[in-house]
């Protein structure tokens, strides 16, 4: 972290500042200019507020050199981490598509769909059991049961199960489920963070509607500092000021994330978009952007789907997309 | 809820459409014009998922009558929620302040501040023990003893007291807690919320930094329909592209609030700019607009706070914002 | 354009107000439920100010059926509009990249960069004379000389040029350029486009910073009630929170423009992004979700651009970008 | 400015680097530390790209010391900027309201609106003559023809004008006119402004919907370094994810924009909203803020207006709304 000092600051005010600095664990490397005089702070700077010292009245501007985040970080760790759930890996290169219904609904519709989505190339199956809703009138998905019947197409299919937990007092349900997902509005529900970094399980960390990349992998930090290396981050579409789609999906995100941490970066193009016509081309563009996986929603039945029917693909335009975006993939 | 269909649409498909609905347990009205044909959904729609319904072929669009907040809503609860604390009343028309620091670091620090604010005119005592702290390696509080604290402060003054809660599974801490506060990154943590519908604690619900009033209200109307009435919303600045300040105070949210709902406004400026010299501005501000009342950081000696110290008043300058709001209101 | 009543709105009151409605031209459709009563406004509602009528004590809300875009809208012209430019031609299925510096800085330059992207495979030279620049201090353009010397680039190599105008004031200086381009700040500079409508010039027009897909259609649409068809859009990125790239590259807007519109689609990443590294793969995202070409910047030696030297390509990276994107179309 | 270099960068490279910045005419300063190399940059670095100095590969990063913006700096003009229309003055403490309606319409219209702001108060009347509207069908205003109606009512009631200019080649039509009012669309046009810088008229200049406060301040530089001094901010709300306002008053911009600069400040309550009963609170906001003044949109009779008639007040709700607005500004 590098300090840059107003321009009059006297030298009973540095030595203050100094000493300042040194209680909290940092050494000062002064650089006196006839231009400006400038600090640069040397160890673990994570734990300075940089807005404080900002705030100060003898401080031109402060500018952390490294970033606050170094489980995550790419520099510290240059290698991929490579998740593997059953016989999935995540982040090898491969490319991995994770689709199901937003809300299991039933034994039967998941198996039905769980065979489908498996059937078009599908490697991992999602289907949600808790379900975050606006409005507390609204479905809010089978609970315990909705998890048991997740398991029952896992093992009907073989494939792996993703799907969001919500309260860390939920998690004795989850024992049987491979990856745990974090829904975009939990990003910094801390705690929640915390419990899963205790796990030892795959989390599939959304990003929040208006976190910036930063502040997702410093929620993915959270998870790690806490003990649990294995952190997938997935773009889904921030907010912006444009209603043509339900958010905007942010498919720079891919290549920042991707030069900034070893993490697996999944995109999701159903909940960028909220319309099943658009899921396609979008899954196309994240595909070219490099990311290791999407996450689609799939439903027999659409229009009968207890949520997000409005951008759920039918088994048909599902394997419509997976051939498209296995072209895109093959011309990388 | 209005259904407007798309020109062209056959009898069987009205007829289809309409058994759908119905099943859904709303009746349907048949306006058929030469120009257009409407069903007008009667009954309760809260459930009704609007993008699903738009999504559907032969839907032009579709559009909500009512809001989806019902115990929120001031059209069936005209007069306002008035919340007793202590001998405090908030939603009365009465002017009420909440002070203190971001973080609680020892019992001296809050009872000093405790009594500063107090002496300025504030009528009630804020300071947090769980902290929700984008890096893991900043100060998270002091948790039970920061809240033991908080309680011996509250004591020596006869403040009420207002601090954090940010997991379900920490209530028991809170029983001497006089209002329960949901900060921005939880405004959507619906397990949470209803955990303290399940209590008869007043919750500040401070509004998420990308959600929308009405989404605002819906987490409202979370805790309201688990059945504790004592809500109080909080604007607390939202999350645009600009960087003069943390975020952009939107103090229309007031006006738009008390038109739409029943239930009592305060606002933070001390967040919503994140710099000290400007909160004076827009305590004034939202004063202005017709809040019931502020959200206020005072630090002692901001300087050394553990959190939040950029955007923290000294007692001094707390004093002087009193003086000029307590202008502003009485101009009113 | 549907207007829906309040309850206990009047006879008199809906008799004053379908005259109302019918002095500015349109018919009333009157559709009387018990439940609700609503008019359809038929005939040419584009001149009606949806805003306004909502505003109005007795009205509940008001809908456009129909988008307030007729030339630019798909609906009424389902063909692709294919626009030629000496031997190139745009929308018909083909793909064309416009490549070149940012701002033209002397005749050597200019040619020199041109040769290099036509033998990458570039159909379209592109340079700026006319520069707008947030600071009145920065490097503005050659003006009148940069277009000569774009003139003779053009001359040399055969590519069609496409240069920003930035006044109508300037337009004698355009006749020899092909395409006119208007930049993301002149989106809604009206009197500029009325001006370029009564050309019939080809006009490539940028997408304002923060300009829903609507509006850049209802500049289009300023252009061609002026006379002029021959339009093309292209996204550059929107104004968002996030500060990893300078914009937020919305390649969503594909599909969506694609659906609404019959002018053809350019994505140019480079001012979306703003870094020369991420310039690649978001060039490869807008191929794969559709869009008719790119735009992209390319300098022999970025370092000593005299403007967006950052985000500028050297030709040996334009090159290996052209192969990228050559493998993608091919995929599609 | 200040550039900090990468760790292992070597001597060959930092001399390559100093010469290229002295060709550039500044002279550099040079901190070596054992922590880190820093380049001080000397003398005027307002033309220095400073994203492609941050993206040259020896750069860690780079940060401007100064603001770009110079003759609206307070820094280096510490006196309020005054300015005089008749017998009124600008930011020197007094307040000024301007009203008027949206558009002239007529000779009667814009005489009897202008008596009656000016009986309840306001010190300067507007009206538009020149209208930029999304749509190339709507009302665009009289033109010529509403200019002479304005200044008829100006010689009527003695109150000086303010009308908006989009396109330079429009100036001669403007010589009576008081003031001049460059339109949120426009603020980065950046002919328009140099040709206004040209001229000695005061301009009020409006905050574009996506604008940074320093990008509003550049925009005035324009205006400034073209010769005149005359300029007076205007913050007319931004563009956000919010739907229940228009825009969102960015009310933390007067504080911001008073601590920045020198120039008068104004508030456009009528245009941030979009609707006519949150006019009056965003106005009591705005002047608690310590804004110099309003823009308010007054219509005698705003169903019948033929631009923005949603967010006009009528005559009496104006003078109610100058009452609450008095006693704001007697408070402070």
């Amino acid at each position: 972290m590098i300090a840059i000092l107003k321009k009059g600051t006297t030298e009973n005010e540095i030595k203050e500042l100094t000493s300042w600095f040194e209680e909290q664990g940092v050494r000062c490397h002064l650089s006196k200019g006839d231009y400006q005089t400038i600090i640069g702070l040397i160890g673990d700077t994570s734990h300075i507020d940089t807005e404080l010292v900002e705030s100060l009245d003898m401080i031109e501007s402060v500018r952390r050199i490294s970033e606050p985040f170094k489980k995550a970080n790419r520099k510290f760790h240059p290698d991929n981490t490579v998740i593997k759930v059953g016989n999935v890996t995540i982040g090898d290169g491969s490319f991995n598509v994770m689709a199901g219904p937003c809300s299991i609904e039933s034994e039967t519709q998941i198996i039905e769909i769980a065979k489908a989505v498996k059937a078009a190339g599908a490697t991992i199956l999602r289907g949600g059991a808790f379900k975050p809703r606006t409005s507390p009138y609204a479905f809010q998905g089978l609970h315990e049961e909705g998890i048991k019947y997740l398991i029952e197409a896992k093992e009907e299919t073989g494939l792996p199960v993703i799907t969001e937990i919500m309260d860390a007092r939920h998690l004795p349900l989850f024992e049987d489920v491979d990856i745990l997902q974090v829904g975009a509005r939990n990003m910094q529900n801390f705690e929640l963070l915390k419990a899963l970094g205790e796990t030892d399980k795959p989390v599939l960390l959304k990003r929040g509607l208006s976190s910036t990349l930063t502040e997702l992998l410093m929620s993915a930090e959270y998870i790690m500092a806490s003990g649990n290396p294995n952190v997938i981050l997935c773009e889904r579409g921030i907010r912006t000021f444009e209603t043509a789609t339900r958010n905007t999906l942010d498919v720079s995100a891919v290549p920042v994330l991707r030069e900034l941490s070893h993490l697996p970066i999944i995109v999701d193009p159903s909940h960028a978009t909220g319309v099943a016509r658009y899921v396609k081309p979008m899954a196309m563009c994240g595909t070219a952007a490099g990311a290791d996986g999407l996450e689609i929603e799939v439903h027999t039945n659409p229009k009968a789907a207890l949520s997000d029917g409005a951008q759920s693909l039918t088994p048909a335009e599902f394997e419509d997309l997976m051939q498209a975006v296995a072209k895109i993939h093959a011309a990388l």
